[in-house]
């Protein structure tokens, strides 16, 4: 046998197992895994004693390019991240496959959305992407043409918001959308927090005077999390329970609503992100504004909700790990385009993660022995990849598979900096941790992208995923 | 590269993903996965095209050759099988791996019963085995030297019964157990009834002359399991929490003690058997003693406790599924030793299941659609591998993993008869069941044991297993 | 001592104790219970040997004479009874106080809702009678001004509902009225059942000609009531936590909510009524529109939910029973307005219940011994007299109370007829009810209003009741 | 009318009301309540304007005069109140019934136990007492004969024991004592603690030298009493239900687990004690053994348990608060019996409380407005006298019912001495706290027993009260 590449002495951790093999690669994918592959049976080859080759991560959960930001209090914040920058940051850190959202403006057609956002993509992306698609205005062309016709087409996961007043649906607008799910097998992603009661929540704060970062985290109590959590899941429920995400969840209490619909029989899928883990409403407590660094939604809580969160990645509860990256610099294009000071509703909602999701859970998880790196796999890359329609393609390191492939030093010590990310954000709310380990070479199809700190990808090589029937879907005669 | 043996053509499943790959063993191991390995590169070659290659199945829930059958019931009842029909009968169901149960008897050294559990597998075994360590008599000598030796020598998960009179422990003697698994990482496995209850119980109903078969199941309410379910995993959590497995859980309540001392923060792994999917509690109450056929503890119950466990199988709330084979003959050895028509308290426990767990489950719940055959794979084999130290050797088809392999015919229909199962035990529960898929070929470490219905196998072939320390052990550095 | 009236030879009951007492009462209160009151104090005498004197029933849910009915679907169905035909019935049926709801229709005053109400009630009633305020359109003037007159003006419970087009208030609005219920120190009672789900069930039965009034039923799954449920009571969690009532549980489900809120540390007060004991989703199910005579919101269930309901009553966890009296004719005016045929969304939901309400539940809960004497007491009245703001003067039977009493014969056996029911409906949903017990004699403050099934009161004699501050607000040094 | 006495002007109060009336005595019972009772018509008359007259209370959970104490811990310490002390205590508290504990010894005979216990009782009590049998040898002669025999004498409630090595009862004795509660309607009382896992974790506190008081408390975690309340309620299930009370629950986890038995349908009555409001397990922690004087099982916990227990109070969870008065001195006959520094476990186990349970949770409770004044009643008496059938009898101010009653001045500031008990117990754990109101005057049948500080009653004036039918178990045509 000869390859184009061969990945020689290292240790590949798939969500199955770990073991010792080499890695002979052929047109970007990966042709065998074997014990030794024979010497010069590479055109090409990489010596990787010493180092764990993990599929590369998948983040489900980015927001970069979004023409209009989530909700009034982002409006007209610039996302720092296209792209070019999204899918370069994802690669330094060991993510070689993005799924962000293709959003609906109200009052216009889901469809163009998407066809836009495959414009923005297109020449930009350095790594390979999907594309959830966010409705917003559930049309009955929406409805009845569009999101079929766009599900067939490999957009096979649907997102709806509570919250946001730009973006949000009500009730019975998301039964329908989860009716439509249903009935053409896609997914539903829900974001679940009460917006009628944070918005009550803020405004007295506001009446109060209460405006500082840290405020945005009191308008959201766990409840308000927790009501969302179990309404969506009735909502599923009613709509004959396709395969529902909760995304982004935050402590116990919507876990326990998690629990209790599973054991009522619906299919849920759990996802937790990093600030539920690494950070708390004491980041958000800051002098001047430098608590808006860490202010996204749900916010982060406490030391018993975070406890909560490892608890649930620990014991499988989470499905799920990814970063809801939402790129807003600290300046008057981002989080502080009301002024240098703004009351926390016009500061915009979310946090750059891209390229800390991965090393902040292999150090904290995987190297203290908290979690099985075969376990820190399936939340960061098989369980998206097959949930969302990429598996066998992407999400492993398996024969056929594609060679995205993160080559880890698990013993390297870094600290984070805002210069590792290679986003274009201005800051990390992980600025000064420090961790173990870190993705040193990112193979995407093969390709090196991302090696010793350096990009070697071109922009525009990434290309467009089309998402396959979900694993959620059981379906007789298919292996999955 | 050249191989001692080449599987061309086939689908391969692991617990993370399925793909086509042929497969190169050498020395009984898996050597390489390839798309396609050169035409002549195995010395023998095996066209397995339109086959599923599964990892062998392990069985981690298996009694045979038990000198002494557990508890009074059954006392002075043949096991049927020694480890020659019993890993034979598991080789014909595509199982590669036993974990079959070295018991202590009260007053005698747990030492001594390994040393003659050893003597009766040796020479016997066609595939591979290990042993749990059921402990009846936890003296000072046990707990202080016996334990530590032996869990040190490989057996590293211990057993302890909350009933049957011979074998059963008290709270404090499952807490001392319990200490010392902590204290060696061993894994620890309850079979959780309340033996006050359940023994007061019968003894009502045996008072009424209610003495049938199917008033073995109403003696064992499933109040009765939830009950020393809880106390189990509260004996746990006072012991610091070593890993705890509840085996055979039968219905929705004990599944929700689980689920609760989960999220109190224990690690608790949960079992069902196939008994508890497909027969219920109408399986006992047939006429004659045609019922004993399907006693077994606990019981099985009622349609809404199978919907509970095959929800819990979906959901990932059951992490095993195993058969708890108890080979007991319908006649005057076994079932039956007490006269042809003994009261339910004078009838052995224990159903036959080592060949046809693989079977059921992969026509019931794979080929139907419920479960992916991802998590199949998982349940009846990556995850016994992992959590009892047997990974990665066993359990998985990967680079350098034993080759212990199933080659499915996923399309074949198959009528269950005894004759197919090739135990010792004279009838199947599941006689005449029509099912869909079956193992036609069985490797071990690389070499073909069963194929179309015929043992190829040298007894002795089969080897015993030190299992390495349990993926439940979080461990800083060690990749699993 | 003299009285104006004595009844000798009774067996008193209170909620807290049954005992043997003469009454003498004295300008409509009762001025003494006695072992022994001497023979000729009273004016009037009468003998109530072998009788049982309860506290007269109050009944504090109650809809009559409302301006329109509540949503679509009884748009324009009008109620048959007004407050003379209304509080007849109630007294015939045992009950002497009746809260029925004075609503606001959007658009207006509710302040001018109540002034019309009190007039529709003046020159009518034969009993006494308080309101609640129903609040379906709340405006800064509402909120600020009329909410705040109201209550102090003895008006402290307001009734919010989340279902029916006319009359529901979103999340936000129901927050804004318990907040002011919070800091007025007012009573919210809730109709939970979520609006947009069961609308858009509806909707789909409908477009499948599923509409007869078994469908109705299947429009409103428990699962409606219990999200509504878990969200009202989260909405109080961020409202203060104000005293919150569930109205008419029907099932398991939301009775869990309860309990979980509860152990939250909410104040929660949960009712439930006639039909979730007696009725079934199978009395919609009949020929003709013979299912309408059960339709009511939420539904009647099934056997299952019939017993959860009754476990409440026994074991606490219900604190009211009341009627939900909603009395549509089975014509052209009622029930039948939209044709003789019409699908289920164009039936008015409710049912009668005024007069059987007592009788009811004291033949199938106390003769049968299921719940004792005292807790029929408490739950039919005086919990609501404490809860509502109308104790010590109203629900018991205690000096200085007035003198509302109920005179039973435990032991009559009763075929329910709607003749005897005295109310305007033209049927009861218990026709042919056999039961056992019965109130003979009513007194309202001393006055016999109903003996021997002939009405002795003047319309107009009853007088509307100020509630006082609820037993549910905790207050320093105010006896309770 | 007249009587031997009046009680002039006071506000009198049950578990269903407040109001104000004066009260006719007469041959020692209630025999009229009126709004105003002619001037001359007592032979004695009490002006009681101004004060609160509640009826005495019943603390139905008493340790005295026990000739053993319970299990090796207590070995041996003398109890210091017999029914002198302690019924003269209780009085000076405001209760006017007890019941106390007659206690069999292994081996010995229980009605043998009773008899001696009415010997101890004669001549020594000042107010009325019941009996509670601890079954602590379960033999065919106890549950065949003896205890159907002493039920039928007015001795029906029964207690159990799950720790404390000299009266602790297996899984199947508290079975079959159950039975026979439940065949004979007599109620169970279970004192629910794992044995087993405290024995093993104070053994492990002990080899490691942590044998301080606190460490009496860290052996007995809040998860030792879970899982006993959770197998207690278990084997009620399994034995038909017997009422069951759990005595003494210390937190929010045995709350769950009686909550989650009442919604299995199971009638079970929780019980609090003062100490687990108001002691933590910081009281346990000072210097030299000042931390013994509040040293009881379960041990007081933390401040979430305390304010679980408050909420349980208020939302109706418990039904009864006693105070498991357990009278060891700190002295060589008590508590130091040991030593003068003895370890925990040779500490006997218990505090004293009789009189300061009313005070405490009137300040701390009713005072601030925290329980209504009805419900205080409701949980110190009346729910006592309806579960343990002294009902009507005791427990309420009805007509009928004795005249045992508590004069309480409701603003009187109170410092809590060990003088002001009357116990024999020469310590309080209470000692300085500032308490808001007092009983000043108590009356036992119509007697004053306790005025102005003073002791009025004579030695064996208080009687033996047969226990009638629970409340809890329901009767057709019993009125209750």
């Amino acid at each position: 046998m000869s390859f184009d590449l061969v990945l020689r002495g290292g240790t590949v951790a798939t969500a199955a197992e770990v073991f010792a093999a080499d890695i002979g690669i052929t047109d970007g994918r990966i042709a065998a895994l074997a014990e030794r592959i024979a010497p010069g049976a590479g055109a090409r080859e990489m010596d990787v004693t010493g180092r764990l080759i993990l599929p590369g991560g998948i983040d489900a959960h980015v927001h970069i390019d979004q023409a209009q930001s989530p909700g009034a209090a982002a409006a007209g914040a610039a996302m720092a991240d296209g792209f070019r920058t999204g899918t370069t940051s994802a690669a330094f850190g060991g993510t070689t496959t993005t799924i962000s959202f293709a959003v609906q403006h109200r009052g216009t057609s889901l469809r163009d959305a998407v066809a836009d956002y495959h414009r923005r993509a297109e020449g930009n992306a350095v790594v390979d992407y999907a594309f959830h698609l966010t409705v917003t205005d559930p049309t009955q062309a929406v409805l009845g043409q569009e999101l079929p016709a766009l599900i067939a087409a490999g957009c096979r996961s649907l997102k709806v918001y509570m919250t946001y007043e730009a973006m949000r649906l009500g009730d019975r607008e998301i039964l329908e959308v989860m009716a439509v799910a249903r009935a053409h097998r896609a997914v539903v992603l829900v974001h679940a927090e009460n917006h009628e009661v944070l918005t009550w929540l803020a405004e007295r704060l506001e009446a109060r005077g209460e405006t500082r970062p840290v405020h945005h985290a009191r308008s959201r109590p766990l409840f308000v999390e927790r009501e969302a959590t179990h309404r969506a899941l009735t909502l599923s429920e009613a709509a004959g329970a396709p395969p529902t995400v909760i995304v982004h969840v935050s402590g116990a209490e919507p876990i326990e609503e998690i629990r209790r619909a599973r054991a009522r029989g619906l299919t849920v899928v759990a996802e937790t992100c990093p600030q539920y883990l690494f950070l708390s409403e004491g980041d958000l407590d800051l002098p001047d504004m430098e608590g808006a660094k860490a202010m996204c939604s749900p916010p982060p809580r406490d030391a018993a909700s975070q406890a909560a969160c490892w608890r649930g990645l620990e014991d499988g509860t989470f499905d799920l790990f990814n970063s809801d990256h939402a790129p807003y610099r600290m300046d008057g294009e981002g989080k502080l385009r009301a002024g240098p000071n703004p009351p926390f509703r016009r500061v915009a909602n979310g946090i750059p993660g891209l390229a800390t999701r991965l090393p902040l859970l292999f150090s904290e998880g995987v190297v203290t022995g908290r979690i099985p790196l075969t376990r820190f796999v399936a939340l960061t890359a098989t369980n998206n990849a097959r949930l969302y329609g990429l598996a066998p393609r992407k999400g492993t390191v398996a024969v056929g598979a594609d060679a995205d492939l993160a080559v880890w030093d698990p013993e390297r010590r870094v600290t984070v900096t805002n210069a590792l990310l290679h986003h274009a954000v201005d800051y990390t709310p992980y600025e000064g941790m420090r961790i173990t380990g870190w993705p040193e070479t990112v193979l995407s199809r093969g390709e090196v992208v991302v090696a010793d700190g350096v990009l070697h990808a071109r922009p525009g090589r990434g290309r467009f995923l089309e998402q396959t029937l979900s694993s959620a879907y059981a379906e007789a005669g298919r292996w999955i």
